[in-house]
């Protein structure tokens, strides 16, 4: 099995630092072929061109590569910080430019792009780690949390993804080291308990 | 009084370039000073970076005129498609580097930024115009619709802007001529009236 991981964080210290190292180390150690990239280390470019508007493949060789692993992976694993309810500009280019038709989705023949769309994603798993500096009642009560659908409907849904996890690390600003180990080893669980489930 | 007018798409022909037009012409002709980009005219970087972590001025000299006439304006209109039950990178990456401390928001000097922010940008109003190609239930019902809250909360509510209209324009793959010309009608009634009652 394989597994695609897709960090995005300009500081290379920051806690999303850790969790990509421990997600990483975590595939490595339960024998999963593990394609990593740090979205700001690769220098993508997130800006979707006019071109790929319709379902021309890219002429941009990340994306390309991208895409290559996305559909060889069987899970899919975004980590990113909570930026006013989205990803990072970094990891939205890359959902616009990689995510993209016939590969991820497609519409029937006689479909003008206003009907449902096919998933072609199905079968895989989606794991998102987020880290946010917003109180759990302040996000839920007040922001709705966007990213909880944007993830699991937008996004995953949309590509017939039904199996999918999403965990929040916070309030980050005010953690401890202890919480922050405490944090990387739920990490490490969760990923290899979702990988046994699958292998069963 | 002034307006930011802000626009999201990659080709020059769509119906996200006329809603463009029609806000531009619309507040020129009821004398509102108007500041209006294309970003991807301007070819705006939407990259946030380290440095740009803090409350440290960015360099980009885009992203310095783009925050002087953000604050100078009264009215903040974005124009975008809806991508995945968000804007595109490109103004994603507008929010993320152009809506910063300590000029739209700010923590109380005590703060480690965990805790309430302070919005600056009170008085202000939010005005955002989208075009999506999924019907209204399935958007309210499966997708949650997002960007609902992301605008509204996220990012107008999160600066202390409390006044804020969203319309939506759809099925944009299978609209009519005719359709379009009366969504840019409304457009035009809809921001006359808005200034209208601002000016009281």
């Amino acid at each position: 099995m394989k597994a695609s991981v897709i960090l995005a964080h300009p500081y290379g210290l920051s806690f999303n630092h850790a969790i990509y190292n421990t997600v990483v180390t975590t595939l490595n150690n339960i024998k999963i072929k593990t394609y990593a990239h740090d979205l700001y280390e690769d220098r993508f470019n997130p800006v979707l061109t006019e071109k790929e508007l319709g379902k021309e493949p890219a002429n941009d060789i990340l994306v390309q590569t991208y895409s290559t692993e996305l559909i060889e992976s069987d899970f899919l694993v975004f980590i990113h910080p909570n930026w006013w309810g989205q990803p990072p500009a970094i990891l939205k280019g890359y959902i616009d430019r990689v995510i993209r038709p016939p590969h991820t989705y497609d519409f029937p023949s006689n479909d003008s792009g206003g009907g449902l769309p096919i998933g072609k994603l199905q079968g895989k798993v989606g794991i998102v780690f987020n880290t946010s500096n917003t109180e759990e009642e302040r996000e839920n009560t007040y922001f709705n949390d966007p990213l909880e659908y944007i993830w699991k409907k937008c996004v995953f849904g949309f590509c017939g993804i039904d199996e999918s996890y999403r965990k929040i690390f916070r309030v980050i600003a005010d953690s401890t080291l202890e919480e922050r180990k405490n944090w990387l080893n739920q990490i490490e669980e969760l990923l290899t308990d979702i990988v046994k489930m699958r292998k069963k």
